[in-house]
């Protein structure tokens, strides 16, 4: 079986707004005897940056003598990593989405001992190690199973490894794209569920994808009915303008875990021990989540029947550059999905 | 038996630098029929803050009618809280130094429905309920197990809390009153244990106490050989200044645990979700430990001969405003306690 060394796809040169999206040819990375080749036919668009437009459905074409997970034909997902060392004690116990060796990610990574970076699922072909590439299952439609590879798995990871189950009160701060797939999984896992946000305008849809609860935290006094009795919260905000942390934390029960999945681009807000003491909170991140996690939300996400609520957007220079401004308003509810990939690559 | 509505003990105005002390009488807290009151003989000195002088041993001398816990003749200690209120779900669940309805410290709290404030170990007896009270295994002496029921459980609580055993990676910041403990109790739970300084003016005193490996952090490139392996960093320092967060935060694991237990007068950290998201660290805090901690390190201490490294004050204006002095230069090595309260109170 032959390889190409190409494929073609749609890039931006820098990511103004509103950014220009060209139509070029790039290099795939070099072929690997464990490497899998997907034609594309969907990929999710993430909330807040071009960059990483990089949840991928679509086809295995062309798999690596040595691969053994996915088959030829076969229906499959890329996220928002393609590549970590495999070695490392990080890639040894499921945590190869923070190796510090060799991470690579979808979009914008330069592939080791090459000069190829790269270049997400705008594109008519993506090439990866078989590790990263997971095979869905078939009762999850194409556009809507595009996002959970990104967004899904930034909520799922830091619920199962955080605490979020049966007994546990949960939070999600921010209903947007991650956060809404916070809601679904957070109640698939057997939690109480409680949707976070400023106004009640996502009410409705918090209840629809199955928050037990929801606080508007521009009405007075919306934490004190909640001090002290959160196990988890995610916060998948991705402002934290105007945020005041002190009264987030104060939800917490003892130890409870405050895990942002959101990356503001704000300053930081200023911690301090004094803080954190009175209820001994724990503050953390959390970055994607691993193959085993990745294979586990899918099969929940198929026994639940849990599909992102997506919006398509038809691949091309003007359904892309909708996208991406509508989203810089937070006009989507909750993820663009790109389709339409046989029309433009056949 | 006739329980008195006073004691007598050594108080300071406001917490000047030096302080001046003086010898008064005060008030206890009414008797409570699971009271115990307690004849002292010696207090621990709280590293950076006068008001704290909450480590006390002493004698239990009267005991109300429903006592069960402590026997009148009893050897016993108090450490730096008192009071919670019992019943709230912290207090159920063994986590009554974050109680949120009533939590009374040794020094400065008011009773409830009282107008009397506890006063602390300066004094000729104290007065609180069993639960605070813990008996002190024989062969642990007075004058050096006294800073282990401040000092020592601030210490104690994180470490078993988050994880110091055989097989995990623990890191003690700050090698003072409660670092000096950190170090013990890490090695004595089994763990590979590492004191971390500025400089290596104590590596003597940290390898005597049980540390495996020491880091001074005034070294050139100090944290590269650690870079995320530790499990567990418990945070000592009682100043933040010039303190590089980001480098320690390096330091950790995939959600390793960076707990503080020193409180910095110093402004705060600023933390992004960015800079907790490539390990996944989490970020926390402690506050003292429970009755059931207490009762298990004191016989952790028992069981491997661990006491305080101790120097000894007198009683009276003159050593305690020493004392205090030479805490504010950090000139001790590595807990004050005070003793000769025979020679004061008779």
């Amino acid at each position: 079986m032959s390889f190409p060394a190409e494929t073609e796809g749609f890039q931006v040169d820098e990511a103004g707004a509103p950014p220009d999206f060209y139509r070029r040819s790039f290099k795939l990375k070099p072929v690997g005897d464990y490497d899998v080749d997907i034609k594309i036919d969907a990929c999710g668009v993430c909330g807040s940056d071009v960059h990483t437009v990089t949840e991928i459905v679509g086809r295995a074409v062309r798999v690596g003598p040595k691969v053994t997970l996915v088959k030829v034909g076969e229906r499959v997902g890329v996220g928002a990593q393609v590549y970590s060392c495999g070695e490392c004690k990080q890639c040894h116990e499921d945590n190869e989405t923070y190796c510090q060796v060799n991470l690579i990610n979808t979009y914008g990574s330069q592939w080791p001992g090459t000069d190829i970076i790269s270049q997400g699922g705008l594109a008519s072909h993506i090439r990866t190690h078989e590790f990263w590439v997971f095979p869905i299952p078939e009762s999850l439609s194409t556009k809507s199973v595009a996002p959970i590879l990104c967004a899904g798995i930034t909520a799922y990871s830091p619920l199962v490894r955080h605490g979020a189950k049966k007994g546990a009160k949960v939070g999600i701060v921010g209903i947007g794209g991650i956060g809404h797939f916070g809601i679904m999984f957070a109640k698939a896992l057997g939690a109480e569920t409680w949707a976070i946000s400023r106004s009640r305008a996502k009410e409705a849809d918090a209840r629809a994808l199955g928050a037990d609860g929801f606080i508007a935290t521009e009405e007075e006094g919306w934490e004190l009915f909640h001090r002290c009795s959160f196990d988890l919260i995610v916060n998948c905000a991705n402002s934290s303008s105007g945020f005041d942390l002190a009264r987030y934390l104060s939800l917490m029960d003892v130890h409870g875990r405050w895990i942002s999945v959101g990356m503001p681009e704000e300053e930081g807000q200023v911690i301090k021990a004094q803080n954190l003491v009175s209820n001994g909170v724990l503050i953390g991140a959390s970055h994607l989540g691993s193959r085993r996690e990745m294979l586990d939300m899918l099969k929940l996400a198929a026994d639940h029947g849990l599909e992102g609520w997506v919006e398509e957007v038809k691949l091309g220079e003007e359904g892309l550059k909708e996208a991406i401004m509508r989203l810089k308003r937070g006009d989507v509810r909750y993820r663009f999905t790109v389709t339409g990939y046989e029309n433009v690559f056949g």
